[in-house]
């Protein structure tokens, strides 16, 4: 292939986005494969200081996204991004930028999430401490259709991983 | 090489980067080389909308490029950029950033870049309807030990993306 293509993780905060990518990468990385990984939170730091989370900022981190994923993309690189990016027309706008595109919900309820709660963050939220944030004061539209739907109150990370790479493969991306 | 390069076209509005940029960028793709460029203007729209000309906003704007620039020379794109660029210091932080880098000096006596004025903003500026503009109401810090300093007054766009070419095989970028 003269072009990579870009995994583009969505879903809710706690639903296992980093750390799925993270075993995916691992493992294109160990093809020789060259990878890149975009995370919604490196990002920020990188791209969209000063931006916050009202949807015209989320939308412009997640179009500044996809806007390097592009550029990566179209360069033969495996472009990973992590962003819980959860407006449907904005990852529409991504998918139509970036071209070579697989959209993975990482589908988990909202409860196990704030079960979960990795970072301290939906705490922080019910209490009302964060404004804007998707689940509890902000929506989050699920995909219609994407190329995976993971479930990851159902399955270990390994699972999840394993299942997109038999995805990437359907899909011609990998051998 | 298992990296790219980053050449980095510094000088006043009006000094020539974007036309030898673009010789360079037409002569690297007919050497099948993964080509990318990154031009001021046209980054400013895609990732630092909303920042002005402060010496805070343009230093965000350029470490911003040069977070891009680093991820696709290491995915071995030659990259190119184009901008102003008038912080010594912030270029050497992008030096350091990239890693890979080629530093041009796009050097034109400031009289010539205003009787140019290739983009007319340069009147606007003298009339004071643009501030904070590069040469005339904010400083332009010159290079001190850039690989290449052309000067675009005395030599055509073609002799200075020789010159450039010559470089790069002396540094060991190109055979």
């Amino acid at each position: 292939m003269n072009h990579g293509f870009t995994i583009w993780f969505t879903g809710l905060s706690g639903a296992g986005k980093t750390t799925i990518s993270r075993l995916v990468e691992a493992d294109l990385r160990g093809r020789g494969l060259p990878v890149e990984v975009l995370d919604g939170d490196i990002v920020r730091q990188n791209l969209s200081q000063g931006l916050g989370f009202t949807k015209a900022d989320r939308d412009t981190n997640i179009l500044r996204i996809a806007f390097v994923s592009k550029l990566l993309t179209r360069n033969r690189v495996v472009t990973l991004v992590s962003a819980i990016s959860p407006y449907r027309e904005t990852r529409e706008m991504a998918r139509k930028e970036i071209g070579h595109f697989v959209e993975v919900y990482v589908k988990c309820p909202l409860d196990t999430c704030i079960a979960r709660d990795t970072k301290g963050l939906y705490r922080k939220a019910l209490e009302g401490a964060i404004p804007y944030f998707t689940g509890i004061s902000d929506p989050y539209e699920e995909p219609l259709e994407p190329e995976i739907v993971l479930h990851t109150d159902q399955e270990a990370p390994q699972e999840s991983a394993a299942r997109i790479f038999s995805r990437l493969k359907e899909l011609g991306y990998l051998l």
